[in-house]
């Protein structure tokens, strides 16, 4: 996933998967610094906000700061107002977008992000009930760098949210417990307990579910994921990488911003 | 699907399914014989046999009868305990080969089963939670003639499980209403009930999860249902279609009256 003597950047929300993350590269000596991206959730975005700049004033480490209101002008709940679709949709493309282009400002070699085996499951969980067989293609822990894309690695993978939460309180890392309350009820939080349920009945099916994908079905993408990679052109207005004219957090931002 | 001049056989069970999909084909005209397989399962078995006897008694419909007691010397419930599996998993294998076998030594040009729209989702979902890439690519409603196989249909899997049930009440068409006793409880009901509480939520989720596979996944997966084809062979036994020496059925049979 990286080496030693690169430059990570560690996407961090102040939740316990991501300052996890962040600790354990620390100890094992990488250098790695954060970028926390605010998203102008009222408290919720305050709070963990405080959290992660608490754990790097700890460690000493840097942490960058984007704040989506500051610096484009609107917040999730307007986004989702204006798109008329559910906030994690907004939110989603808009994390995508702005941690990329801060990994490849920051001249970073890698961007790390603190999923876990319980996200991606549900994530692979979702792309299969409505078979989104170019996100499928995607689905990888290791995303390698491409034009306009800085390398995207999901060093968790294998561990259970129940497991990232047990090594912050056994670390002492103070996280944020709350969930996002505009996730509240949706679709990604409804397959996680869909899948819980099916664990329950069948101990192992997650890893099961997920890691088989991994090794049976990925190989079989590869040729959806090449020509998915050849429809990648450039946003005309900010240069990120776009299968559009303009990319969809260009237009995001018209929208919200009219 | 089929011609209208061509011979079908249609697997019956003595169920909803399978005795509304017969007489859907009878009422349009084709020339459909019925094949009833008689698995040992006690008075389930008995009772099934007679619902398929009197809907063929009063269509005077042909009804070809194959019971693997006194044709093969043994009883699913036996196969289970000899397999140490499932009885689900014994049962399918069976079907499957003695189906086929009866469809070719009849002539018939199809063989049409009674799946409906729950029955292949199901199938569908315990595929994908395991990523059986081989079975995932062999999914389909339409399997063409090929060396050893008689062309298969499933031409039900656009209703759902209360549909056929609907279509035989309105119709007079007396079914066996109890499942089969030795699936309770048994992992293909379980994801039925998933799906269907995925669907209470999201309303069309489960044909989406479907259809869509059939649209975007399978012409994605027509590589791997070639190389399998590759791979089979004929049983050094019985001559059906196998990619081992010794087909899956003969090694039942053999492993269950030894």
């Amino acid at each position: 996933m990286m080496r030693h003597r690169e430059r990570v950047l560690v996407a961090i929300s102040g939740g316990k998967d991501s300052l996890a993350l962040w600790d354990i590269l620390l100890d094992l000596g990488y250098k790695a610094d954060g970028v926390y991206l605010g998203l102008g959730i009222g408290d919720y975005s305050d709070a963990s906000r405080i959290h992660a700049e608490k754990y790097a004033g700890q460690r000493g480490a840097t942490l960058h700061v984007v704040d989506i209101p500051a610096d484009h002008g609107f917040a999730i709940p307007d986004a989702a107002r204006a798109t008329k679709r559910v906030p994690c949709s907004a939110c989603g493309l808009s994390k995508r977008h702005l941690l990329n282009r801060a990994a490849l400002d920051g001249g970073y070699d890698v961007l790390a992000t603190g999923h876990n085996l319980d996200d991606e499951a549900a994530v692979l969980f979702g792309n299969v009930m409505q078979w989104h067989v170019g996100y499928l293609a995607r689905q990888r822990p290791v995303l390698p760098q491409t034009e306009g894309f800085a390398r995207r690695v999901k060093p968790l993978i294998r561990l259970g949210e129940r497991e990232s939460a047990a090594y912050c309180v056994v670390k002492g890392i103070d996280y944020i417990v709350d969930e996002c309350p505009m996730a509240a009820g949706n679709r990604h939080l409804r397959y996680k307990e869909t899948l819980n349920e099916i664990e329950d009945r069948s101990p192992g099916a997650k890893a099961a579910f997920y890691f088989q994908f991994l090794e049976h079905m990925l190989p079989v993408l590869d040729g959806v994921a090449a020509a998915e990679r050849d429809l990648v052109g450039t946003c005309t207005r900010c240069g990120a990488p776009s299968s559009a004219d303009v990319c969809a957090f260009c237009k995001l931002v018209e929208r919200v911003t009219a």
